[in-house]
């Protein structure tokens, strides 16, 4: 039969900066940045979006912006600057993504100009679909606030709101123009939001980099008490394994491996029985406390590989696991987020274990019983550790 | 500054084909097309979406379609299959898009799974957009109904929907992953819809191949008298130049040059003036006579060249022109259209005109005066022929 064919590919590019004080007059990162993209625009346009939990810990942030883009006024920026609620919420309600889009439309934000989300991951998502689908394509800038943004979800590839009561229902694959991750905001974060993006570094080092894991070892105790360069260091080279493993692999996810899942799985099913009580990177460092465990007890690694794991993740203060990580007889909502994954895979199931501390192999079939033993085996650690 | 480079590209490849009664149970091309994309995949669901206009026209559409996939089970055909409005109105008002949405959840439609759209341009612009961004994008399959969508807008790759008010407010750049154009549905088109279309393929001549213009001379009354033949033969080959061209340009158009929007800057603002009255592709036929006798105004191309433009245009049983592209004292809303179009591109205006017949140039300036005078030049033509 006849047919044509297409074929072409696009060509994604962007920085992550890592600065102090971005909106310090003398600091003329983020003026040169928009000034230097496309320089035949003659008008550009900049709308910022706000997370009110940086707002509220940075009260003169508005102030700081306007007087930046006084002085470089190259850039028109929009001065009714959108403060929004940050958090999950954020995601759950579309009222705050049509505000976003209302701006856009009210402020004339076209194609040339720029949006830029200053918050946590949970914004930036929001806020990042929003551009992308607003005139096919706003040119969107992240400026994340938090540890798991800044080495994590602000550096990559994806953005999304929640819709129907699902994670993600809603969202694109879709670069931004450029991330700028300002350490400052991080020493307003809460001890949970501190604490709880180190997970993603755990992770990544753990599949992908074993000196990364050793040097998490040797910091763990600066990391825990609020060391700012240890801190520095540690989302700078999580951001780089993340970076580098989007641009070897598959950037828009178009095949069923997803490696820096790892630990995931029941992570992402024990946000939603919590109702996300339970923190994205926490619920993680419990994933990974139950995969390890499960690659120890499948013979994949040694107990001691194992034991330095969870002692890493105690080391920083975490909880190992959860009573809704437990295997239960009858219908276990563990194994029912297995089966969930499994045909959100669409039938074959693909899980990364670890072969060792910076390895790791995909499986396709997990066992309930070596499942079953793990968890009970951290439970009894978790008992242990408490009394 | 310290920072980290991201690049990557992500290459996206699909076929159009091209056939006839695609749902005829020995038609094996669409079964074979699902069966093959990702063959890992054991369960594959597929979701039809119908523009009633198609599905009025074809009563037993939806007989074919289950009796087809009764006989190829390998996709599991969801029986609910949805019947949508087709025109503009179902870009208007998202209650459509949330249909497509609520249908994709119900039916637990995932990324390894399919939507596919039957109809016009613009229930295509819908369909794909509800599946680009449900779960960051379902595989998605064109099935275009009109001469427009067939020979353009359904082998492209962007898609969207209308919101404040605005045209394609919201959308993405997303390729589908196969078009498949059946010649069948073309035989129930309107005259203005049949007739609608082969603007694009004026237009598409007129930039970048002076043979098919000179085969569009030859075929124009074979074209009117809705020879299929002739319409086959123009609709591969205006869908080759514009996938040709897509692939060798800038596919999501990152910068600012549109030559495949040669005669479009008037045809949106009129088809907007009118509220979509007047279709799609007979304001470009309008924009397209105007921006060729500007042409040859302007010193491009010489007066016999732009009459034969002219007299294939009204061959073709197009208007010329229509009232609202005078230009006029004052508030002109001809000139406004320039001027939004020139605020659209982020301050530098660019258009493209006419140099001879198959070839174009990108301008950045219109002058006013001769842009009246051959509104005016083409008014007085159309009212010659009128009497
Ligand atoms: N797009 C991706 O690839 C990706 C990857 C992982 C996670 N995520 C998403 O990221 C979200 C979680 O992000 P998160 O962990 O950054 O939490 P978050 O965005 O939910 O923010 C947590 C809290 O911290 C507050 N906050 C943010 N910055 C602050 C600061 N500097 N000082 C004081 N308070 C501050 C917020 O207002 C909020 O109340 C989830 O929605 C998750 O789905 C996305
Ligand atoms: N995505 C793109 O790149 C792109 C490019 C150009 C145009 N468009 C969009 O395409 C839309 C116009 O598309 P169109 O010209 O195909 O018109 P349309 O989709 O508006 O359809 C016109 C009418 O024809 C009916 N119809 C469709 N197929 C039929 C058939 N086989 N038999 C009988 N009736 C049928 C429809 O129900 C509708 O009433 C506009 O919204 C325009 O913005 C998109
Ligand atoms: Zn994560
Ligand atoms: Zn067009």
């Amino acid at each position: 039969m006849e047919h044509l064919h297409q074929s072409f590919t696009v060509q994604y590019n962007y920085n992550i900066f890592f600065t102090s004080s971005l909106f310090l007059p003398e600091n003329e990162l983020l003026s040169r940045f928009l000034v230097n993209l496309n320089p035949s625009v003659t008008v550009k346009k900049i709308l910022f979006v706000i997370d009110e939990g940086v707002a509220n810990a940075h009260k003169d942030l508005n102030t700081q912006i306007k007087t930046y883009f006084a002085k470089y006024s190259q850039t028109q920026l929009i001065q009714d600057i959108l403060v929004i609620p940050g958090g999950e919420q954020v995601k759950n309600d579309t009222q705050y993504f049509d505000q976003v889009l209302e701006a856009i439309n009210l402020h004339g934000i076209d194609r040339h100009s720029f949006v830029a989300a200053i918050g946590g991951g949970a914004l930036l998502d929001m806020v990042g679909y929003a551009a992308t689908v607003a005139h096919r394509g706003i040119k969107h800038i992240r400026i994340p606030s938090t540890v798991l943004s800044q080495n994590d979800s602000g550096v990559g590839v994806k953005n999304g709101i929640n819709y129907f009561n699902k994670k993600n229902f809603l969202g694109t694959f879709s670069p931004p123009v450029a991330v700028f991750n300002d350490e400052v905001f991080l020493s307003t974060l809460s001890d949970r939001d501190w604490r709880s993006g180190i997970a993603e570094a755990i992770k990544v080092a753990l599949i992908k980099d074993r000196e990364f894991f050793e040097w998490l070892e040797v910091n763990a105790i600066a990391l825990a008490n609020r060391d700012p360069a240890a801190m520095n260091y540690q989302i700078w080279r999580c951001a780089k394994l993340h970076i580098e493993h989007i641009r070897s692999a598959d950037p828009f996810e178009n095949g069923s491996a997803r490696p820096l899942d790892f630990g995931h799985w029941s992570a992402h099913k024990l946000e939603y029985l919590t109702n996300f009580e339970v923190r994205h990177g926490e619920a993680v460092a419990m994933g990974i406390a139950l995969d390890t465990v499960y690659s120890n007890l499948s013979g994949r690694i040694s107990a001691e590989d194992a034991q330095r794991v969870i002692f890493l993740i105690q080391q920083l203060g975490f909880e190992l696991t959860h009573p809704l990580l437990q295997v239960i007889e009858g219908n276990s909502p563990i194994l029912q987020g297995l089966e969930e994954f499994r045909e959100h895979l669409g039938g074959e199931l693909t899980i990364t274990l670890l072969t060792g501390l910076g390895s790791g192999e995909e499986v396709h079939e997990i066992d309930a019983d070596i499942l079953k033993q793990a968890a009970a085996i951290l439970n009894n650690q978790a008992a242990i550790i408490q009394h």
